[in-house]
């Protein structure tokens, strides 16, 4: 049994995994594709894989993906030959949403320019603070990290509102509403913040119209993908003064091109897909991995994280 | 009866006062002192009233501060004619907590670095953010503020060490110890967060051996008051790397002096005193005044927000 990291997990990391399976053979090679096809198992960041590889790695059953989305994996030669994809669903919530409430709440207590008064040496309190504290989120895509940035919200008395394809209830929000009813809701956000994966339904799922339904005080938030919305669009919203703010961890292009209009906007933040960053991911990825393939072991079946290839999620 | 305001409320503020006490005589002026002497009450942000204006506010009872701190107001004066004095306990605690948990998310999620790399246009994704989740806070005066603080944190996943005179339990504290341990506990906190009032007990409780014994990855947080830790004491903990980070909201001197060392460290946050800064202040002064002035009018005694003198807060 052989499995490939394309990715290189600290020292103590690889020891874990080694001690955990010491009937297995694991190799940790970065963009280094030469163990492709003696590998049983592929565990990657779901980037660096192509068609050609996936044909390359013929004895290939199981990838596991640490990460969330799963778009940039070849979905056509994986599932022609029926290969098992799991992923780290779960593992990006903790610091997500505390990358989405340290953005928002920066905002709202004016860090960005106390930040800036600092590096011009002025000691300036005339200063606009605002409060979460009796604000309303609409969150889109309340999963495992929509749903951590709900429960943080509404412990800080933010009603939240969120937003998914049925309607149906998710857990940490005082309503639910489904995608058609979204425009509706708009009016009533301060935040709108989104956490939706890239699939068919989510692509340049907000348009103008939705901007424009905002309020003008609104802060825009993508940390789900950049598709949902055009750089134009937002672009457009943003300059008419439309919303007040975006905070995005993603892009239509990323990286974001070097003469991008966002980098000197100065009611944008730009993140560069570091929202779900910590220390602990790693650690967090083999929590996972471990047991899945102790399963796997027994009878070739991955009891957990598993991901409908189809569905995109 | 005459209530002299030394601040000046919106006009839709003024005129909620008004419509609310029609038999009361309100004067809101700013930085005038021509009505001391016929005022019975003074509602006052508790900086601009000496020793000789007490004198000439012959006929006043009552001072309400709109602020947490009184070290400012003319204590001898104030004392030696019995003149109740109130405060605005309490209506901090929302704006100032906000703000206690942006500058330090804004710290574990990279903040700073983003924004800075924004600005030189840098796509930068190698970066070192850590989590809130599963650290724990010491925190000084665990009163409103300090509980609310400790409430959010808790949300977050983050162990809360109270410590105040006596030990005694404090809301959403998981463990409370006294002024005397406070150099035992400090070895285990991620974070030190001082919320205390200026008080000859609090005055430079924080000394040298006290930043020797923290992490040297502690962040420490002064939202209280600039006189708990000598400048002297807290730049040398600094640049000897005895702990990681200061956000400091209070300070010795206000304004900060201009060539003071703050300014330009790049482990210190200048806050200007403003994190208790919010559109919502006045009216929640009002919504404390009110009641309290109705009682006034009706046997001269105040409600809530009574201040001891003698003890300082």
């Amino acid at each position: 049994m052989e499995v490939l990291f394309t990715f290189v997990p600290r020292e103590d990391q690889q020891q874990r995994i080694q001690e955990e399976f010491p009937e297995v053979d694991f190799h940790f090679l970065y963009r280094d594709k030469t163990r492709l096809s003696t590998a049983d198992i592929i565990v990657t960041y779901g980037e660096d894989l192509t068609a050609e590889d996936i044909g390359t790695a013929e004895k290939v059953k199981w990838i596991m993906v640490a990460s969330a989305g799963i778009e940039k994996l070849p979905h056509q030669a994986i599932e022609s030959r029926g290969i098992t994809v799991s992923n780290v669903k779960g593992i990006h919530k903790t610091p997500m949403a505390e990358s989405a409430l340290a953005h928002l709440l920066a905002i709202k207590r004016s860090l960005p320019v106390i930040y800036e008064n600092q590096h011009k040496q002025q000691w300036v309190r005339k200063i606009s603070s605002s409060e979460l504290s009796g604000t309303t989120a609409l969150i889109l895509g309340p999963g495992a990290i929509g749903s951590e940035i709900g429960r943080l919200l509404q412990a800080f008395g933010v009603q939240t509102i969120g937003c998914n394809r049925s309607g149906r209830q998710a857990p940490n929000m005082d309503e639910m509403i489904s995608f058609e009813k979204v425009l509706d809701k708009l009016p009533e956000a301060d935040y709108v913040i989104s956490v939706l994966p890239s699939t068919d339904e989510t692509k340049e799922l907000l348009k103008e119209e939705h901007f424009k339904a905002m309020k003008d005080t609104a802060i825009f938030m993508n940390f789900g993908r950049g598709d949902l919305v055009t750089d134009a669009t937002l672009v457009n919203a943003l300059q008419q003064n439309e919303i007040a703010y975006a905070v995005l961890d993603v892009f239509e292009q990323e990286p974001l091109p070097a003469d991008h209009p966002y980098w000197l906007m100065d009611n944008v933040i730009v993140s560069p897909h570091i929202s779900s960053k910590s220390g602990k991911y790693v650690d967090r990825t083999l929590d996972i991995f471990i047991p899945n393939l102790e399963k796997w072991l027994i009878d070739q079946s991955v009891p957990t994280n598993l991901v409908d290839m189809e569905k995109g999620y």
